[in-house]
C-alpha cells in the first residue's frame, strides 16, 4: 500500500475502496437530503483567514487543556459507533493510537468494544464517555459507573438523539451490525443491536433507536445525570445559544457544538455557523468544543478564532482506521497536527492563546451569479 | 416490485419511468425555463431549523383544523388534473388514500372521474372542490352546487389561471388526454377536453384554456361565488400580501399561496419565500396555506414556521399513485407524516402550537463564489 | 422542417446546426471571457415578477410609441451586422418580417444590403439607422444622408465602439466575410470589408475598425451629428447614469441602454442591472431603451417595469433568419410577442401604462453555498 | 506551431501538454485545496467595469513609475522559481522579453540562473531581486550585495513564507528539480537544491525550506536589512491593513500585495479582495503593487482602480516561457499590454491617472440559488 495520502479526502477515498458498500454508507451518510452534511463542510470556506506576517513562528505551540487535562493539540477523536466494521481491532486501535498523538478520545456507548477493553488499550491516555440514555435508567448508569470506575474523565452525554435521523442509505440497506460483531457493552442481544434480531425494512439502527433509547429525554436527565456522577458532564448537540444557556442552569461542565455529523435532522446550520453564538452566550463559564465537517487543518484554526476550545474528528479517523487500523489513525492526527501547526505558522500564531476573531473574516462580498 | 422507495424523490424517479414520457413531462413540467420550479424546491434550502433539545418529544401531536374540520397532519392532497392517466382508479384510488391517511383532499374541476365518484370513494373523508370559472357561469354555478350536494367542505378557486402558462414540453408534445379518459365532470366533447377535438400544434390544454375559461376572472368573480355558495371560499394563487388583503375585503375564508406549481407564470418567486409577507398582510384574520415544492417533512415544518396552517402536496401524490396506485398515495402520504412526525421531534416541537418562526433562519452568509 | 421551435433558444440551437461555424462563432461570441454575455441573460433571472391576480385581463394591449411611432408591440429588431451570412435575402427578409410584425426595425451601417433596397422591402414599415462615425467624416455624413432620404426615422449613433472589443472566437477564426458578400453600403473594397483585403492573423472586423472607424470619437461628434440632421438621434450603448445626463446636455433623443451585447468590454454589468439607475438619471427628459440577453416575455416585461420603453433584440433575429428567413424572423417575433402577451396577462397588466417598479422585485436572499 | 494563442488561458493548456506533468503540476498548484487559488481570479470577476463614452481615446499611454523608474505599462514580470524547468533558456530568456516590452522583472531567490547572468541577458533592462531571508544571514546578505552590484533596482523580500505552504501535488510527486539544474545562486549541494539530496517522502522544496529558510522570520529582519542596503525594500507577501502600516514604520518602499499566488496559506483572501483596504490604510505613504490571478486586461485595470500601482504576473510568464521561450513571454507581455489598452480606451481612460475606483463597482446583486 504504497499509495500516498497526502489529506484527509485521500484516506476517505481509499476508505471508500477498501470498506463493503452499506458500511462505508453507515459511516458516511448524513441525514435525509445531506444538506447540512455539504453545509458543515462548506461552513469553513466561507471564512476567510488574514494571516498576520512577520512574527517569528520557529516555535509553534499547540497545546490546550480540555476539563483541566492538557493534551497535545485541540484536535481530539469524537466518539462514532461501531469501529469494528472499518477494521478488526475497531476501538482498542483507535485508543491505542490517540494515545501515543497525545490527545483525548470519547468512547461511544455503541462501541464494539467494551468500555474495559479499550482502557486497557489505552494505556494512561486520555478517555471520554459517550453516554445515550436508555429508557432503562439503571442500565444507563451502569455504564457511567464503569466508565468511572476505568477512569474515563468526563461524560458527554447526546442531547440530539431521542430518535434517529433518516438516513437513506441505511435505509435501503437496511443497516444492521454483520454476524460476529455486537455492541459490547451490553449484554442482551436486543441492546447489543445484534444482527439476530429482527428491524424490518428499515434502517435497524433507527429501530433499535426507537426500542430502547429514551424519547422523553429532557433537562430532567441532565439533573439526574450530574447528581449521579462526579465526573464532569458535557452536553453533545447543542446548537441553539437559548439551550447552552439553559444547560449553564444544569450546571454543565461543556458544551459540544454539534449536529451529530449531520445524521440527525437535515437542514440544521453547520456546527461552525452557529458557533460563535454559543460562544458568545457561554461567555466563558464553560468550555466550548465543535464537531462536523473539521478536515483540514486550517478547519480547526478557524473553529479556535471562532470560540472553540477543541474540536472533534468524526469521520476521519474512521478513514484512518479502515485504511490503516491504529497506523491509519496516528497518521490522520498527525496529518491534522502538521496542518495546524502550518496553518498557525502561516497566520502568524505562536500558541493558542493568540488565536482570537481578529484572525477570521467572513467576506461580504456577493455573488454575480 | 421490492424497490425500496424512500423519499419522494424516489417516487419521481420510478414514476419518470413507468409513465408514458408525455403524461409525466405533462405532470412534471413548469412553465417557460422552470426557473421558478427550481424555485419552489430550492426556496426551502434557504432556511435553517434551529432545533431545541431535552423537551420530551416522546409524544408529538401533528392534527390541526382546516376550516373547522379536525384532520391527522397539516399535509393534504392538492388539486392535480387528469389522474387517471397516472393510474387505472386515478382520483378514486387518491380519495380513498386520502380518507385512510385522515387528512383532507382537493378535487380538480379536471378530473378524470366525477365529483360524485370521487365522493363515494372517499367515504366519510374530507373532500374539498378546486374550481375554475369557465366563461360559462351557469356550468362554472353547476360544479360548485354538485360539490356542495356531495358534502364537499369548501371551494378553493384558481385564480392564477385566466390563461395557460407556456410548459414548452406540452408544446413540443402537444399533449391531450388519451383517447379513453375524458375530464367526467363535463358533459360536450369540447368541455370534456376529449381527443377527439382539434387542439392544432400547440399543447391541448392552453388551446383548451383559452376557448372555455374565462380571461376577465376579476375581483367580481369572487363577490358573485361568496353570494352563490355557502362553502367558504379559499382563493388558490395568491403571491401579494395586496391581494391577501383585498380577498379579505370579499370576505374569503382562506388563502391558499399558490404559483401553481410554477406552471403559470415563470419568474415568480418560490412560494415559501412570499409565505411570511402574505401570513403578516393576512394577520390571523383567515387561514393560510401554501403549496409548491413541498418534498419533505422539514419542508412542512418550514412552511409552518413561517405562517402556513396546512400545506398541500401536488406532483407528490401523483408520484405515488403512478408507482402503485391507492397504496402509492398511502405511502407517500405516511411517509411525509413519519418525516414530519421526525422533524418535529428533533427540533423538539410537541405540537404545531410549538411551531413558530423562531424555529428557522434565514442565514446571511453570503457566498465568496 | 417539421421540429418544433418553442422558445428562443430553440432558434438558436438550430441556427447552430444550419449555420457555418465562423459565422455562428461571430454571431454569438461576446467579448472575452464572456462574463457580460452571461450576466446579460442571468440579470433577467435575478428579478421576480409579483403578479397581480383578478385583475380582467380579456384584453392586453401591448402598443407603444417610440420617437413619436406607434408600434404593436415594445419588442424592436436591433442592428446586427452582415445578415446575409445568416439567410440569402438577410436583412431585406428581416425587414419584410419587421414590417409584418408591425414594429421597428435598427438598420446596421455594416448591413450586406444597402439602405435603399431595405427601404423598398420594409414597404411602409418602420426602419432606424445605425451609425458608426467613421475616421471620413463626409462618408459618415452620407450615411446619415441616403438615411434620412429613404424616410428612415432616428439615427442611433453607436458610442461604445472607438475599438473593436476582443472575441477570442474571430481572431481564432481570422473572421471575414465570406467572398460573395460584402458591407453594400460602401463602394470602396476597404471599406466595405471585402474578402479580397488582407486582415492578417487578427479578426478582420477588429482590423477593419482600427483602419476606418474614428477612435477619437466623443462627445464633440454628437454636437456635430445633431447640426447636421433634423432626424432624432439615440445614444447606443450607454451604461452610467451621467453619461445620460451628459446626452441630454447634447439634445439626444433617446438612449439606448446596451453593452452592445457582451462584445465590447468584457466584465461591464448586465444591461438590466444599470437600467434603473439610468432611466432614474434621465427622469423622463427622453427615452430610454434597453437591449443584451432579452429572450423571454418576461425578459421584456422586467426590463419595462426597470424603466424601459422598448428593448431590441439582436441575436434571436438572426436566429430566427438563419432558421427560416423572412418566416423566421417572423416566427421569433411573434413568438415574443405572446410571450408578453401572456406574462403581461399572468401579472394582471392591460397595458404597459399599468407595467411599473411595483411589479418586480429582487430578492434579497442569500446562498447558503 | 501554428496553434493560435489568443489569450493567457490558451497559453496555460499549451503549458499543459508541453510540459512534463510534475514541473506543470509545480507550477500551477496551490495550497491545500486551492480554494484562494480559485478565488484569486474569481474576485476579478466579482468587479464590474462601468464605462465612460465619448472620451477621445485615440492615444493612450499607459506608462507609470515603479520605485521612480519609468516601464511602458504597470505589468510586470514576478518571481518564479525554477525557470529552466520551463525552457532551456529559463530566467535568461524572461529577462530579454522583459527588457524587450520594457517593463521589470523581479528574479527569484531560487532561480536556475544566476544574478549575474539574468543582468547580463536583460541589457539595460529594469530588474528587482526577490529575496528569501535564509538561516544564514551573511548568505542572505551576499545575494543582495550581488543584486546591488549587478545593477538590480530593489529588493523585494518575501515575508510569507517562514515554511513552504502544503502544494498536494508536490507531496504526491515528491517534488525535487531534474538532475540537470540546480539554484544556481547557491555554490553549495544542499542549497542549490540539487537533486542528489535526500528529500524523504515529501515535497523536496518543502524539505528544503525547513532546512535553509528562516522560520523566525520577524520585523528585526526587515529592520535588519533596511540597515544592509541601500535599495529600496518592498515587503512581498502582505495581505492585512495593519502589517502594511507597520511595515511603514519600518521604512520599507513599497507593499506588495500578495498570497504567493495562493501557494501558502489556504483559505486567505484573494489579493484583490484586500487591496484596497491596504492602499486606503498605507494612503500613498508608499506604493502599493498586487499579484495573484491576473489574467486578463481587465484584471489589470481593475487592481489599478481599487488601489495598485502596478500589478505582476507570475504563472502567465511561465506559461508563455514554456510554449515558446524568449518569445512566448514577449508575446504574453504584449498581449496583457494588448487587452489593456483596450480595455482601458473601452472604458474612457486615456492615461493611468484618469482610473480611479469611480470605474468599478461590486455588484449587490445577491443570487436567488
Ligand atoms: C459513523 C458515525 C457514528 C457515530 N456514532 C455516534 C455515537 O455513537 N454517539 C454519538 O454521540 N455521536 C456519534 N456520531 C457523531 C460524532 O460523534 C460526531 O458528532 C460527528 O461525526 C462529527 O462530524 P464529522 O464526522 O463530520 O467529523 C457518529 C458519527 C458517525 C459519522
Ligand atoms: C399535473 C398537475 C396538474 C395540476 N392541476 C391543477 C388543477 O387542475 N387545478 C389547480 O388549481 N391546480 C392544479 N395544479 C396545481 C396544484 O394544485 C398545486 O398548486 C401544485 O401542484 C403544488 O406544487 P407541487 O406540485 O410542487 O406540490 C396542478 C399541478 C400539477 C403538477
Ligand atoms: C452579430 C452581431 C452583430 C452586431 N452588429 C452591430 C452593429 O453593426 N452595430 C451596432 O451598433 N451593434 C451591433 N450589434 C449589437 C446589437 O445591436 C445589440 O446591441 C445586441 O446584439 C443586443 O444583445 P442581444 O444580442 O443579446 O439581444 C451586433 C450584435 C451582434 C450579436
Ligand atoms: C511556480 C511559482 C514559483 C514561485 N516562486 C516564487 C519565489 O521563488 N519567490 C517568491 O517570492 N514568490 C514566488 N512565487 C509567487 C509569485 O511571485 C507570485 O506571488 C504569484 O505567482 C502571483 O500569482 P499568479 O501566479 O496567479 O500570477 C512563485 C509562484 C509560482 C506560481
Amino acid at each position: 500500500m504504497s499509495e500516498t495520502l497526502v489529506c484527509v479526502s485521500d484516506y476517505e477515498s481509499m476508505a471508500k475502496r477498501v470498506l463493503p458498500k452499506a458500511v462505508f454508507e453507515y459511516y458516511c451518510s448524513g441525514a435525509d437530503e445531506q444538506e447540512t452534511l455539504a453545509e458543515n463542510t462548506a461552513a469553513f470556506s466561507r471564512w476567510c483567514l488574514l494571516p498576520r506576517v512577520l512574527r517569528d513562528v520557529s516555535s509553534v505551540d499547540l497545546s490546550v487543556n480540555v476539563l483541566g487535562q492538557r493534551i497535545s493539540m485541540p484536535v481530539c477523536v469524537g466518539a462514532t459507533a461501531m469501529q469494528r466494521m472499518a477494521h478488526l481491532d475497531g476501538e482498542t486501535a483507535t485508543a491505542r493510537a490517540t494515545q501515543k498523538a497525545a490527545t483525548g478520545m470519547m468512547l461511544s456507548s455503541w462501541a464494539t468494544s467494551t468500555i474495559e477493553e479499550v482502557r486497557s488499550s489505552a494505556g494512561d491516555g486520555l478517555l471520554w464517555m459517550q453516554l445515550y440514555i436508555y429508557k432503562d435508567r439503571e442500565l444507563t448508569l451502569s455504564l457511567v459507573r464503569r466508565a468511572e470506575k476505568a477512569g474515563y474523565k468526563a461524560i458527554f452525554v447526546t442531547v440530539d438523539t431521542p430518535y434517529l435521523g433518516k438516513r437513506r442509505d441505511d435505509v435501503r440497506n437496511r443497516f444492521k451490525l454483520p454476524p460476529n460483531l455486537k455492541m459490547t457493552n451490553f449484554t442482551s442481544s436486543k441492546l447489543a443491536f445484534s444482527s439476530a434480531e429482527r428491524y424490518g425494512e428499515d434502517s435497524g439502527l433507527a429501530v433499535y433507536v426507537a426500542q430502547s433509547i429514551d424519547p422523553s429525554l429532557s433537562w430532567e436527565h441532565i439533573a439526574w445525570l450530574k447528581k449521579n456522577t462526579r465526573l464532569p458532564v458535557v452536553l453533545k448537540g447543542i446548537l441553539r445559544a437559548e439551550d447552552a444557556v439553559e444547560a449553564l442552569n444544569y450546571g454543565v461542565d461543556g458544551i459540544l457544538v454539534s449536529n451529530h455529523g449531520a445524521r440527525q435532522l437535515d437542514g440544521v446550520p453547520a456546527t461552525l455557523d452557529v458557533l460563535s453564538e454559543v460562544a458568545s452566550a457561554v461567555a466563558g463559564r464553560c468550555e466550548v468544543y465543535l464537531d462536523g465537517g473539521v478536515r483540514r487543518g486550517t478547519d480547526v484554526l478557524k473553529a479556535l478564532a471562532l470560540g472553540a476550545t477543541a474540536v472533534f474528528l468524526g469521520r476521519p479517523v474512521l478513514w484512518g482506521l479502515a485504511c490503516k487500523g491504529e497506523q491509519g489513525v496516528i497518521d490522520v492526527l498527525e496529518l491534522m497536527r502538521n496542518e495546524l501547526h502550518l496553518a498557525m505558522a502561516l497566520s502568524g500564531c505562536r500558541s493558542l492563546a493568540e488565536v482570537n476573531s481578529s484572525l477570521v473574516r467572513r467576506p461580504e462580498f456577493t455573488s454575480k451569479i
